[in-house]
């Protein structure tokens, strides 16, 4: 029987579920759309009728143990807490319920996804044998996923990891958690587009690309197909982009001195238009002691597969631990 | 016999010896001026009898090992990297040397003050059980130390933990190391001049007790002095160190949440004076997630001996490691 683990992904929209073997091959997935319910025993129960399925589709492997990637997923208590866009409220036993209802013995274990994400680039990435590293994940929001000494560092209380919630520009930008000037603020892919709707306005650019579409309209791949056409506002858009990360990079790296730290997400498809100006502008933002260090990389996950493989990669984890 | 530990402290000006037991007493110490020659092996040379001087006296114990706090001194390596205060050059295999010249068998281990001190509140102080928690270092400069999972971060290459050198104001003061607004052109004590000296300017203050003293003459102990008399000036200094320190605090608790956040130094004799505005600023500058869970304490390790117990506390680390 081959070894494999189960990958969860939780997110607003839809769950995923994934198959996935000790190299990072998706063996079989599947998706369901996100319960709507309030109540977390019928919320669960939906996702545990459908590991039960994919469980039983899956017969010729041996399941190692789950992984799960939700939003405020507790790795410690194997909870989701006050998650702002799921359905199920306050603190929610989620592994308890699942094991209850799969009236089972596998190991299950969660986090939430960027963490995953960082966890799946340790055990199937770019980040094979790197004990100490960095992941930021650029999406709808900025998340981060710490490692220290071969694992996740989870903190106190199994939330630490978020980067994008440091402080970019000391009263800048409103920022979706009420603080302003926060990092995600302006590299998340709508930082992105808030930094473009500056510009225009800066240069007055009508000539631009982007001036041909309406703040609720313009996506982040906009601005990345408007600077590979050369539209000097886009291209501005990634430059900054980059300086800003170079920016919350720095302080990361003052406090952890990573291997390396991965960027993934959508934006990473604009290539060296990210790239380049983030390790442009890191070196003048470091210690003399960090200069020339820390390397600045494309996480090698699939960017479709990255939630259910980083979920699996959990669960491996957890087999090396307790074994 | 009982089990001690040798704690080395190397200044700029002095180094100091201390023999340590396991509750973080110190049975007995000694300093040396610290060395002011180039070469390395001289230079060792003279700390090394010193060690072997201290270590004769101390019959009656059985040395466990031996820990060196030192200026850009990397765990990983036993080295001292291009430590500006001190007159050896580039990267000096420093323990290695010691252990020659001692002839010894003797565990050395060696890190930067801060980490040290951020292992001495582990092992002796008010960390004592924590397995997540940071330790900031006021003084000349502002130094950090890093405990993840009941260990020191060291980082990818030894030097991890320079929260310092964290960007506070971008574009803002001259810090020493030649990047402008990081934390610890702020916080230090020389931060705190600095700051009494923009309110002076600010407030036009003739009548302030700080007015009487010149920028070269001025310290943070006046400045405490002067706040605990009721000066508005020196209050404010206060208030807005604590306020510049809990912005910087927000970070490393986004980064990693720990248990506490412990804060050791000078400018802590002022007590609540400075850890008020420390907690009453830092709840608006976390996100929901992280309200009310670190707690931001004083150290509980004596200052005039901190250096050597944090020293020592690592040789007791290394030895609880090694078993």
């Amino acid at each position: 029987m081959k070894k494999v683990t189960l990958g969860i992904d939780v997110g607003g929209t839809n769950i995923a579920f994934g198959i996935v073997d000790r190299e990072g091959n998706v063996l079989s997935k599947s998706t369901i759309a996100t319960p709507q319910c309030n109540d977390a025993v019928q919320y669960t129960k939906l996702i545990s009728n459908e590991i039960q399925t994919i469980i039983n589709k899956a017969d010729d492997c041996e399941i190692c143990g789950i992984g799960i990637g939700a939003p405020n997923g507790n790795y410690y208590k194997g909870t989701i807490e006050h998650a702002a866009n799921l359905t199920i409220k306050g603190i929610v036993p989620f592994i308890q319920l699942l094991k209850e209802q799969l009236n089972c013995t596998y190991n299950i274990s969660l986090t939430n996804d960027a963490n995953a994400a960082a966890m799946g680039e340790m055990i199937y990435g770019g980040a094979r044998g790197m004990r100490n590293f960095v992941m930021y994940t650029l999406g709808t929001g900025v998340g981060s996923g710490i490692i220290v000494n071969g694992d996740l560092v989870y903190g106190a209380d199994g939330f630490a990891g978020e980067c994008g919630h440091t402080m970019l520009v000391p009263g800048g930008r409103t920022c979706g958690c009420g603080i302003n000037g926060h990092l995600e603020s302006y590299c998340s892919a709508g930082g992105m587009k808030r930094t473009a709707f500056e510009l225009l306005a800066y240069y007055n650019a009508n000539d631009s690309l982007l001036a041909q579409k309406s703040f609720a309209t313009l996506t982040a791949k906009d601005i990345c197909e408007a600077a590979l056409q050369g539209d000097k506002v886009a291209l501005e858009v990634f430059e900054r982009t980059g300086d800003y990360l170079a920016r919350g990079i720095a302080d990361t790296i003052h406090h952890l001195s990573p291997e390396a730290v991965f960027i993934f997400g959508g934006p990473t498809a604009a290539g060296e238009l990210l790239f380049a100006p983030i390790r442009n502008n890191l070196e003048k933002y470091l210690l003399p002691v960090f200069k020339g260090k820390a390397r600045i990389l494309p996480s090698q996950l699939k960017l479709g597969d990255a939630a259910i493989v980083g979920a699996s990669a959990l669960a491996w984890k957890e087999l090396e631990k307790n074994q």
